[in-house]
Protein backbone atom coordinates (compact mmCIF):
# COMPACT_ATOMS: atom_id res chain seq x y z
CA UNK A 1 0.00 0.00 0.00
CA UNK A 2 3.30 2.37 0.44
CA UNK A 3 3.62 4.98 -2.49
CA UNK A 4 6.83 4.20 -4.83
CA UNK A 5 6.71 7.61 -6.00
CA UNK A 6 5.70 6.33 -9.59
CA UNK A 7 5.60 9.71 -11.84
CA UNK A 8 1.92 11.02 -11.47
CA UNK A 9 0.34 13.23 -13.87
CA UNK A 10 -3.42 15.24 -14.47
CA UNK A 11 -4.28 16.32 -10.47
CA UNK A 12 -3.50 14.78 -7.57
CA UNK A 13 -4.85 15.36 -4.05
CA UNK A 14 -3.23 14.64 -1.25
CA UNK A 15 -5.45 14.40 1.51
CA UNK A 16 -4.11 14.07 5.63
CA UNK A 17 -4.68 15.22 9.10
CA UNK A 18 -2.14 18.21 10.98
CA UNK A 19 1.21 16.88 10.77
CA UNK A 20 0.50 13.63 8.62
CA UNK A 21 3.44 14.41 6.47
CA UNK A 22 0.92 15.66 3.56
CA UNK A 23 3.21 18.44 2.37
CA UNK A 24 6.07 16.25 2.03
CA UNK A 25 4.93 13.44 0.32
CA UNK A 26 3.59 15.95 -1.87
CA UNK A 27 6.99 17.46 -2.60
CA UNK A 28 8.37 13.94 -3.24
CA UNK A 29 5.69 13.43 -5.77
CA UNK A 30 6.57 17.25 -7.71
CA UNK A 31 10.05 16.57 -8.03
CA UNK A 32 9.98 13.20 -9.16
CA UNK A 33 8.97 15.08 -12.09
CA UNK A 34 11.25 17.05 -14.40
CA UNK A 35 11.22 21.16 -13.11
CA UNK A 36 11.06 23.80 -12.85
CA UNK A 37 9.00 23.02 -10.06
CA UNK A 38 6.29 26.05 -8.91
CA UNK A 39 5.13 26.11 -4.99
CA UNK A 40 1.83 27.71 -4.84
CA UNK A 41 2.20 28.92 -1.14
CA UNK A 42 -2.08 30.09 0.19
CA UNK A 43 -0.28 30.44 3.70
CA UNK A 44 -0.85 34.31 4.97
CA UNK A 45 1.68 34.61 8.29
CA UNK A 46 -0.88 36.40 10.39
CA UNK A 47 0.75 35.19 13.77
CA UNK A 48 3.98 33.91 15.32
CA UNK A 49 2.98 30.60 15.06
CA UNK A 50 1.98 30.90 11.14
CA UNK A 51 5.18 32.39 10.33
CA UNK A 52 7.20 30.17 12.45
CA UNK A 53 5.34 26.56 10.55
CA UNK A 54 6.27 29.01 6.91
CA UNK A 55 9.35 29.36 7.35
CA UNK A 56 10.20 25.45 8.67
CA UNK A 57 8.46 24.29 5.42
CA UNK A 58 10.50 26.58 3.57
CA UNK A 59 13.63 25.44 5.06
CA UNK A 60 13.09 21.70 4.75
CA UNK A 61 12.35 21.89 0.62
CA UNK A 62 14.79 21.65 -1.38
CA UNK A 63 16.18 24.24 -3.65
CA UNK A 64 15.01 24.70 -7.51
CA UNK A 65 11.75 26.23 -6.69
CA UNK A 66 10.21 28.99 -7.65
CA UNK A 67 7.51 30.00 -4.64
CA UNK A 68 4.54 32.02 -5.45
CA UNK A 69 2.54 33.16 -2.22
CA UNK A 70 -1.24 34.14 -3.55
CA UNK A 71 -4.27 34.52 -0.86
CA UNK A 72 -7.07 34.32 -2.76
CA UNK A 73 -6.69 34.01 -6.85
CA UNK A 74 -5.48 30.41 -6.89
CA UNK A 75 -6.72 30.05 -10.61
CA UNK A 76 -4.86 32.88 -12.02
CA UNK A 77 -1.52 31.80 -9.96
CA UNK A 78 -2.19 28.38 -11.96
CA UNK A 79 -3.12 30.09 -14.97
CA UNK A 80 0.29 31.69 -14.66
CA UNK A 81 2.38 28.81 -13.63
CA UNK A 82 3.43 27.47 -16.82
CA UNK A 83 3.83 24.08 -18.07
CA UNK A 84 5.62 22.50 -15.54
CA UNK A 85 4.82 20.99 -12.31
CA UNK A 86 2.67 22.54 -9.95
CA UNK A 87 2.51 21.85 -5.79
CA UNK A 88 -0.56 23.79 -3.91
CA UNK A 89 0.42 24.02 -0.04
CA UNK A 90 -2.52 24.08 0.37
CA UNK A 91 -5.97 23.88 -0.43
CA UNK A 92 -7.48 24.32 3.32
CA UNK A 93 -5.78 27.82 3.75
CA UNK A 94 -6.70 28.85 0.55
CA UNK A 95 -10.34 27.93 1.56
CA UNK A 96 -10.04 29.78 4.74
CA UNK A 97 -8.76 32.74 2.44
CA UNK A 98 -12.16 32.70 0.43
CA UNK A 99 -14.11 32.87 3.37
CA UNK A 100 -12.75 34.98 5.21
CA UNK A 101 -12.59 37.30 2.32
CA UNK A 102 -16.39 36.81 2.15
CA UNK A 103 -16.02 35.64 -1.51
CA UNK A 104 -18.86 33.51 -3.11
CA UNK A 105 -17.22 29.90 -2.36
CA UNK A 106 -18.51 27.99 -5.04
CA UNK A 107 -17.71 30.42 -7.90
CA UNK A 108 -14.12 30.75 -6.31
CA UNK A 109 -14.21 26.21 -6.53
CA UNK A 110 -15.62 26.56 -10.06
CA UNK A 111 -12.71 28.95 -11.25
CA UNK A 112 -10.63 26.62 -9.54
CA UNK A 113 -11.76 23.41 -11.57
CA UNK A 114 -11.47 25.39 -14.72
CA UNK A 115 -8.10 26.32 -14.14
CA UNK A 116 -7.39 22.64 -13.18
CA UNK A 117 -9.17 21.52 -16.04
CA UNK A 118 -6.56 24.10 -18.72
CA UNK A 119 -3.48 22.74 -17.33
CA UNK A 120 -1.24 20.30 -19.16
CA UNK A 121 1.84 19.64 -16.56
CA UNK A 122 1.10 18.10 -13.03
CA UNK A 123 -1.04 19.69 -10.49
CA UNK A 124 -0.80 18.49 -7.02
CA UNK A 125 -3.00 19.81 -4.31
CA UNK A 126 -2.79 19.62 -0.44
CA UNK A 127 -5.77 19.55 1.40
CA UNK A 128 -6.03 18.79 5.56
CA UNK A 129 -8.53 16.30 6.33
CA UNK A 130 -10.68 17.92 8.90
CA UNK A 131 -14.14 16.37 9.27
CA UNK A 132 -13.62 12.88 11.05
CA UNK A 133 -13.68 14.75 14.66
CA UNK A 134 -16.62 15.72 17.12
CA UNK A 135 -18.78 17.74 15.52
CA UNK A 136 -17.63 21.70 16.11
CA UNK A 137 -19.47 23.69 18.54
CA UNK A 138 -18.44 26.55 16.60
CA UNK A 139 -20.79 27.41 13.37
CA UNK A 140 -18.33 28.96 11.39
CA UNK A 141 -15.87 26.00 12.17
CA UNK A 142 -18.88 23.52 10.76
CA UNK A 143 -19.34 25.35 7.70
CA UNK A 144 -15.85 25.55 6.90
CA UNK A 145 -15.36 21.85 7.33
CA UNK A 146 -18.58 21.51 5.14
CA UNK A 147 -17.31 23.38 2.41
CA UNK A 148 -13.66 21.54 3.22
CA UNK A 149 -15.67 18.69 2.74
CA UNK A 150 -17.38 19.47 -0.61
CA UNK A 151 -14.20 20.99 -2.48
CA UNK A 152 -12.27 17.54 -1.93
CA UNK A 153 -15.23 15.76 -2.86
CA UNK A 154 -15.48 17.67 -6.25
CA UNK A 155 -11.74 17.63 -6.52
CA UNK A 156 -11.39 14.01 -5.83
CA UNK A 157 -13.70 13.10 -8.38
CA UNK A 158 -11.69 14.22 -11.18
CA UNK A 159 -8.57 13.65 -9.93
CA UNK A 160 -6.25 11.36 -11.45
CA UNK A 161 -5.00 10.18 -7.98
CA UNK A 162 -6.12 10.96 -4.45
CA UNK A 163 -3.77 9.90 -0.87
CA UNK A 164 -4.56 9.97 2.24
CA UNK A 165 -1.64 10.04 4.42
CA UNK A 166 -1.26 8.43 7.24
CA UNK A 167 1.74 9.25 9.92
CA UNK A 168 3.88 10.34 6.60
CA UNK A 169 2.81 7.24 4.63
CA UNK A 170 0.36 7.44 1.82
CA UNK A 171 -2.94 5.10 1.65
CA UNK A 172 -3.58 5.03 -1.90
CA UNK A 173 -7.48 6.11 -1.97
CA UNK A 174 -7.56 6.51 -5.82
CA UNK B 1 -9.23 0.89 -4.56
CA UNK B 2 -11.95 2.80 -5.95
CA UNK B 3 -14.98 0.49 -5.47
CA UNK B 4 -16.86 -1.03 -8.52
CA UNK B 5 -20.20 -1.06 -6.96
CA UNK B 6 -20.43 -4.06 -6.68
CA UNK B 7 -23.22 -5.98 -5.41
CA UNK B 8 -23.58 -5.64 -1.45
CA UNK B 9 -25.71 -8.30 0.52
CA UNK B 10 -26.19 -8.63 4.05
CA UNK B 11 -24.88 -5.71 6.55
CA UNK B 12 -22.95 -3.16 5.01
CA UNK B 13 -21.89 -0.03 7.13
CA UNK B 14 -20.32 3.23 5.42
CA UNK B 15 -18.02 4.94 7.56
CA UNK B 16 -16.81 8.32 6.44
CA UNK B 17 -16.07 12.06 7.72
CA UNK B 18 -18.45 15.04 7.65
CA UNK B 19 -18.82 15.83 3.78
CA UNK B 20 -16.97 12.86 2.89
CA UNK B 21 -20.00 11.94 0.33
CA UNK B 22 -20.69 8.83 2.88
CA UNK B 23 -24.80 9.16 2.13
CA UNK B 24 -24.40 9.36 -1.45
CA UNK B 25 -21.49 6.11 -1.75
CA UNK B 26 -24.53 4.26 0.19
CA UNK B 27 -27.08 5.51 -1.86
CA UNK B 28 -24.83 4.05 -5.17
CA UNK B 29 -24.91 0.73 -3.52
CA UNK B 30 -28.71 0.30 -2.47
CA UNK B 31 -29.38 1.65 -5.96
CA UNK B 32 -27.25 -0.63 -7.40
CA UNK B 33 -29.54 -3.50 -5.91
CA UNK B 34 -33.12 -4.59 -7.25
CA UNK B 35 -36.06 -2.54 -5.05
CA UNK B 36 -38.18 -0.87 -3.99
CA UNK B 37 -35.66 0.33 -2.26
CA UNK B 38 -36.44 1.58 1.87
CA UNK B 39 -35.14 4.88 2.89
CA UNK B 40 -34.98 4.74 6.86
CA UNK B 41 -34.24 8.71 8.06
CA UNK B 42 -33.00 9.07 11.48
CA UNK B 43 -31.98 13.18 11.33
CA UNK B 44 -34.49 15.34 13.34
CA UNK B 45 -35.22 18.69 11.87
CA UNK B 46 -34.80 20.98 14.82
CA UNK B 47 -33.38 24.06 13.39
CA UNK B 48 -32.90 25.54 10.23
CA UNK B 49 -29.70 24.01 9.25
CA UNK B 50 -30.76 20.66 9.79
CA UNK B 51 -33.61 20.91 8.34
CA UNK B 52 -31.42 22.62 4.61
CA UNK B 53 -29.72 19.39 4.77
CA UNK B 54 -32.24 16.96 5.32
CA UNK B 55 -34.04 18.60 2.71
CA UNK B 56 -30.55 19.16 0.57
CA UNK B 57 -30.25 15.57 0.83
CA UNK B 58 -33.82 14.53 -0.09
CA UNK B 59 -33.28 16.43 -2.70
CA UNK B 60 -30.43 14.96 -3.99
CA UNK B 61 -32.09 11.55 -4.15
CA UNK B 62 -33.16 9.60 -7.00
CA UNK B 63 -37.03 8.65 -7.18
CA UNK B 64 -38.19 5.38 -6.31
CA UNK B 65 -37.67 5.42 -2.56
CA UNK B 66 -39.88 4.92 0.15
CA UNK B 67 -38.94 7.29 2.94
CA UNK B 68 -39.44 6.26 6.89
CA UNK B 69 -38.65 8.47 9.45
CA UNK B 70 -37.27 7.29 12.83
CA UNK B 71 -35.72 8.67 15.92
CA UNK B 72 -35.60 5.73 18.27
CA UNK B 73 -37.14 2.83 17.15
CA UNK B 74 -34.53 1.96 14.56
CA UNK B 75 -35.05 -1.75 15.35
CA UNK B 76 -38.74 -1.67 14.72
CA UNK B 77 -38.15 0.15 11.36
CA UNK B 78 -36.09 -2.34 10.08
CA UNK B 79 -38.29 -4.86 10.80
CA UNK B 80 -41.31 -3.18 9.10
CA UNK B 81 -39.24 -2.47 6.31
CA UNK B 82 -39.51 -6.07 4.34
CA UNK B 83 -37.18 -7.78 2.43
CA UNK B 84 -35.64 -5.17 -0.37
CA UNK B 85 -32.74 -3.14 0.62
CA UNK B 86 -32.04 -0.86 3.11
CA UNK B 87 -30.58 2.54 3.93
CA UNK B 88 -30.07 3.95 7.20
CA UNK B 89 -28.96 7.35 7.23
CA UNK B 90 -27.59 7.91 9.56
CA UNK B 91 -26.13 5.44 12.92
CA UNK B 92 -25.13 8.71 14.18
CA UNK B 93 -27.88 10.80 14.35
CA UNK B 94 -29.88 7.62 16.02
CA UNK B 95 -27.39 7.36 18.09
CA UNK B 96 -27.83 10.88 19.61
CA UNK B 97 -31.16 10.24 19.67
CA UNK B 98 -30.99 7.56 21.91
CA UNK B 99 -28.44 9.27 24.35
CA UNK B 100 -30.63 12.67 24.42
CA UNK B 101 -33.54 10.66 25.22
CA UNK B 102 -31.73 8.86 28.15
CA UNK B 103 -32.35 5.94 26.76
CA UNK B 104 -30.11 2.45 27.69
CA UNK B 105 -27.53 2.51 24.63
CA UNK B 106 -26.36 -1.04 25.14
CA UNK B 107 -29.75 -2.34 24.90
CA UNK B 108 -30.75 -0.23 21.94
CA UNK B 109 -27.73 -1.41 20.22
CA UNK B 110 -28.42 -5.37 21.05
CA UNK B 111 -32.11 -4.34 19.50
CA UNK B 112 -30.34 -3.26 16.71
CA UNK B 113 -27.98 -6.50 16.38
CA UNK B 114 -30.91 -8.81 16.40
CA UNK B 115 -32.87 -6.72 13.84
CA UNK B 116 -30.17 -6.74 11.53
CA UNK B 117 -29.19 -10.24 11.74
CA UNK B 118 -33.37 -10.98 11.08
CA UNK B 119 -33.20 -9.17 7.86
CA UNK B 120 -33.08 -11.45 4.36
CA UNK B 121 -32.38 -7.74 2.21
CA UNK B 122 -29.23 -6.14 2.10
CA UNK B 123 -28.76 -3.14 4.96
CA UNK B 124 -26.88 -0.22 4.07
CA UNK B 125 -25.90 1.69 7.52
CA UNK B 126 -24.18 5.21 7.26
CA UNK B 127 -22.29 6.50 10.49
CA UNK B 128 -20.05 9.41 11.05
CA UNK B 129 -16.24 8.66 11.76
CA UNK B 130 -16.28 10.88 14.56
CA UNK B 131 -13.11 9.46 17.07
CA UNK B 132 -9.63 11.01 14.82
CA UNK B 133 -9.45 14.43 16.37
CA UNK B 134 -8.41 15.56 20.00
CA UNK B 135 -9.89 14.46 22.80
CA UNK B 136 -13.29 16.91 23.47
CA UNK B 137 -13.34 18.82 26.22
CA UNK B 138 -16.93 18.36 26.65
CA UNK B 139 -17.89 14.93 28.22
CA UNK B 140 -21.08 14.74 27.06
CA UNK B 141 -19.34 14.84 23.45
CA UNK B 142 -16.58 12.18 25.05
CA UNK B 143 -19.21 9.94 25.87
CA UNK B 144 -20.90 10.13 22.53
CA UNK B 145 -17.84 9.33 20.59
CA UNK B 146 -16.96 6.27 22.95
CA UNK B 147 -20.98 4.89 22.08
CA UNK B 148 -20.29 5.87 18.61
CA UNK B 149 -17.11 4.63 18.53
CA UNK B 150 -18.35 0.56 20.08
CA UNK B 151 -21.17 0.71 18.04
CA UNK B 152 -19.19 0.76 14.88
CA UNK B 153 -16.85 -1.96 16.25
CA UNK B 154 -19.72 -4.14 17.00
CA UNK B 155 -21.37 -3.81 13.65
CA UNK B 156 -18.21 -4.12 11.59
CA UNK B 157 -17.53 -7.23 13.65
CA UNK B 158 -20.27 -9.01 11.77
CA UNK B 159 -21.05 -6.93 8.80
CA UNK B 160 -19.78 -8.15 5.36
CA UNK B 161 -18.62 -5.20 3.89
CA UNK B 162 -17.04 -2.04 5.43
CA UNK B 163 -15.96 0.98 3.73
CA UNK B 164 -14.35 4.32 4.66
CA UNK B 165 -15.38 7.40 2.59
CA UNK B 166 -12.91 10.02 2.11
CA UNK B 167 -13.35 13.19 -0.32
CA UNK B 168 -16.26 10.82 -1.96
CA UNK B 169 -14.31 7.90 -2.37
CA UNK B 170 -14.41 4.58 -0.60
CA UNK B 171 -11.67 2.91 0.96
CA UNK B 172 -12.62 -0.93 1.77
CA UNK B 173 -11.53 -1.52 5.55
CA UNK B 174 -13.40 -5.24 5.10
CA UNK C 1 -7.57 -5.73 3.48
CA UNK C 2 -8.06 -7.32 6.53
CA UNK C 3 -5.24 -8.31 8.67
CA UNK C 4 -4.66 -12.30 8.93
CA UNK C 5 -3.13 -11.74 12.45
CA UNK C 6 0.66 -12.50 10.60
CA UNK C 7 3.71 -12.84 13.03
CA UNK C 8 4.50 -9.22 12.98
CA UNK C 9 8.33 -8.74 14.01
CA UNK C 10 10.66 -5.44 15.24
CA UNK C 11 8.63 -2.10 15.44
CA UNK C 12 4.73 -2.35 14.81
CA UNK C 13 2.85 1.14 15.03
CA UNK C 14 -1.13 0.71 15.38
CA UNK C 15 -2.76 4.13 14.91
CA UNK C 16 -6.55 4.54 15.79
CA UNK C 17 -9.08 6.67 16.43
CA UNK C 18 -11.12 6.85 20.01
CA UNK C 19 -12.66 3.51 20.66
CA UNK C 20 -11.85 2.63 16.80
CA UNK C 21 -10.73 -1.16 18.95
CA UNK C 22 -6.77 -0.34 18.41
CA UNK C 23 -5.36 -1.72 21.55
CA UNK C 24 -7.42 -4.91 21.05
CA UNK C 25 -6.09 -5.33 17.78
CA UNK C 26 -2.46 -4.57 19.13
CA UNK C 27 -2.62 -7.20 21.41
CA UNK C 28 -3.69 -9.93 18.98
CA UNK C 29 -0.57 -8.96 17.60
CA UNK C 30 1.00 -9.82 20.65
CA UNK C 31 -0.21 -12.49 21.33
CA UNK C 32 0.28 -14.28 18.12
CA UNK C 33 3.71 -14.76 18.97
CA UNK C 34 5.31 -16.99 21.62
CA UNK C 35 5.67 -15.48 25.15
CA UNK C 36 6.12 -14.05 27.99
CA UNK C 37 4.49 -10.65 26.76
CA UNK C 38 4.79 -7.46 28.30
CA UNK C 39 2.13 -4.57 28.57
CA UNK C 40 3.69 -0.92 29.12
CA UNK C 41 0.48 0.87 30.36
CA UNK C 42 1.69 4.84 30.33
CA UNK C 43 -1.89 5.50 31.77
CA UNK C 44 -2.57 7.85 34.86
CA UNK C 45 -5.56 7.00 36.85
CA UNK C 46 -6.13 10.60 37.72
CA UNK C 47 -9.95 10.85 37.77
CA UNK C 48 -12.78 7.88 37.90
CA UNK C 49 -13.28 8.48 34.11
CA UNK C 50 -9.62 7.11 33.37
CA UNK C 51 -9.58 4.65 36.16
CA UNK C 52 -12.86 3.44 34.60
CA UNK C 53 -11.03 2.61 31.96
CA UNK C 54 -7.89 1.38 32.70
CA UNK C 55 -10.06 -1.24 34.64
CA UNK C 56 -12.27 -2.13 31.99
CA UNK C 57 -8.85 -2.85 29.29
CA UNK C 58 -7.80 -4.85 32.05
CA UNK C 59 -10.00 -7.06 32.48
CA UNK C 60 -10.63 -7.56 28.97
CA UNK C 61 -6.82 -8.42 28.72
CA UNK C 62 -6.01 -12.12 28.82
CA UNK C 63 -4.24 -13.55 31.29
CA UNK C 64 -0.14 -14.60 30.82
CA UNK C 65 0.73 -10.77 30.54
CA UNK C 66 3.05 -8.79 32.98
CA UNK C 67 2.07 -5.13 33.30
CA UNK C 68 4.68 -2.15 33.80
CA UNK C 69 3.36 1.21 34.86
CA UNK C 70 5.55 4.11 33.60
CA UNK C 71 4.49 7.62 33.13
CA UNK C 72 7.49 9.25 31.45
CA UNK C 73 10.87 6.65 31.19
CA UNK C 74 9.27 4.60 28.67
CA UNK C 75 12.87 3.94 26.75
CA UNK C 76 14.33 3.08 30.25
CA UNK C 77 11.17 0.73 30.64
CA UNK C 78 11.55 -1.00 27.02
CA UNK C 79 15.37 -1.58 27.48
CA UNK C 80 14.38 -3.31 31.20
CA UNK C 81 11.33 -5.68 29.61
CA UNK C 82 13.66 -8.19 28.42
CA UNK C 83 13.14 -9.98 24.77
CA UNK C 84 10.06 -11.08 24.47
CA UNK C 85 7.24 -9.03 22.76
CA UNK C 86 6.40 -5.88 24.43
CA UNK C 87 2.81 -3.86 23.90
CA UNK C 88 3.10 0.02 24.57
CA UNK C 89 -0.48 1.24 25.12
CA UNK C 90 -0.17 4.13 24.67
CA UNK C 91 2.41 6.56 23.13
CA UNK C 92 -0.80 9.46 23.49
CA UNK C 93 -0.91 9.16 26.95
CA UNK C 94 2.57 9.11 26.84
CA UNK C 95 3.38 11.89 25.39
CA UNK C 96 0.97 13.75 26.98
CA UNK C 97 3.04 13.04 30.24
CA UNK C 98 5.67 14.05 28.99
CA UNK C 99 4.45 17.61 27.62
CA UNK C 100 2.87 18.27 31.31
CA UNK C 101 6.08 17.48 32.74
CA UNK C 102 7.22 20.34 30.53
CA UNK C 103 10.30 17.63 29.72
CA UNK C 104 11.86 18.23 26.21
CA UNK C 105 9.85 16.51 23.86
CA UNK C 106 12.58 16.05 21.48
CA UNK C 107 15.01 14.37 23.63
CA UNK C 108 12.18 12.17 24.58
CA UNK C 109 11.39 10.94 21.48
CA UNK C 110 14.99 10.46 20.89
CA UNK C 111 15.68 8.51 23.78
CA UNK C 112 12.62 6.54 23.02
CA UNK C 113 13.66 5.71 18.86
CA UNK C 114 17.01 4.57 20.57
CA UNK C 115 15.53 2.27 22.80
CA UNK C 116 13.23 0.43 20.16
CA UNK C 117 16.26 0.21 17.81
CA UNK C 118 18.04 -1.88 20.52
CA UNK C 119 15.08 -4.49 21.04
CA UNK C 120 15.56 -7.56 19.89
CA UNK C 121 11.83 -8.88 20.52
CA UNK C 122 8.52 -7.49 18.65
CA UNK C 123 7.33 -3.89 19.78
CA UNK C 124 3.93 -3.34 19.71
CA UNK C 125 3.03 0.79 19.90
CA UNK C 126 -0.41 2.05 20.21
CA UNK C 127 -1.12 5.97 19.41
CA UNK C 128 -4.28 7.80 18.85
CA UNK C 129 -4.74 9.64 15.55
CA UNK C 130 -5.45 12.69 16.72
CA UNK C 131 -5.19 15.10 13.41
CA UNK C 132 -8.30 14.61 11.03
CA UNK C 133 -10.56 17.06 12.95
CA UNK C 134 -10.99 20.75 13.06
CA UNK C 135 -7.80 23.00 14.35
CA UNK C 136 -8.21 23.21 17.96
CA UNK C 137 -8.87 26.38 19.33
CA UNK C 138 -6.91 25.57 22.48
CA UNK C 139 -3.08 26.51 22.17
CA UNK C 140 -1.84 23.39 23.70
CA UNK C 141 -4.39 20.89 22.41
CA UNK C 142 -2.79 22.18 18.86
CA UNK C 143 1.15 22.01 19.88
CA UNK C 144 -0.03 18.29 21.12
CA UNK C 145 -1.31 17.29 17.92
CA UNK C 146 1.51 18.85 16.05
CA UNK C 147 4.07 16.78 18.49
CA UNK C 148 1.54 13.56 18.41
CA UNK C 149 1.52 14.31 14.54
CA UNK C 150 5.48 14.67 14.37
CA UNK C 151 6.36 11.56 16.59
CA UNK C 152 3.72 9.16 14.62
CA UNK C 153 6.04 10.01 11.43
CA UNK C 154 9.37 9.44 13.02
CA UNK C 155 8.15 5.87 14.25
CA UNK C 156 6.46 5.03 11.08
CA UNK C 157 9.34 5.83 9.04
CA UNK C 158 11.36 3.13 10.82
CA UNK C 159 8.55 1.01 11.43
CA UNK C 160 8.43 -2.68 9.45
CA UNK C 161 4.55 -2.40 10.06
CA UNK C 162 2.02 0.19 10.30
CA UNK C 163 -1.48 -0.19 10.81
CA UNK C 164 -4.73 2.14 11.63
CA UNK C 165 -7.91 0.69 12.78
CA UNK C 166 -10.83 2.00 11.88
CA UNK C 167 -14.27 0.32 13.40
CA UNK C 168 -12.26 -2.68 15.27
CA UNK C 169 -10.66 -3.27 11.66
CA UNK C 170 -6.65 -2.86 10.57
CA UNK C 171 -5.96 -1.12 7.37
CA UNK C 172 -2.46 -1.43 6.39
CA UNK C 173 -0.63 1.13 6.24
CA UNK C 174 2.52 -0.42 5.70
Amino acid sequence: MTHEHTAVSGVTLVLGGARSGKSRFAEGLVTALPGPWTYIATAQAWDDEMRDRIGRHQAERVPGWTTVEVLLDLAGALAAAGDGPVLVDCLTLWLTNVMLADRDVAAAVAALEAALAARTGATVLVGNEVGMGIVPENALARAFRDHAGRLHQRLAATASQVFLTVAGLPLKVK
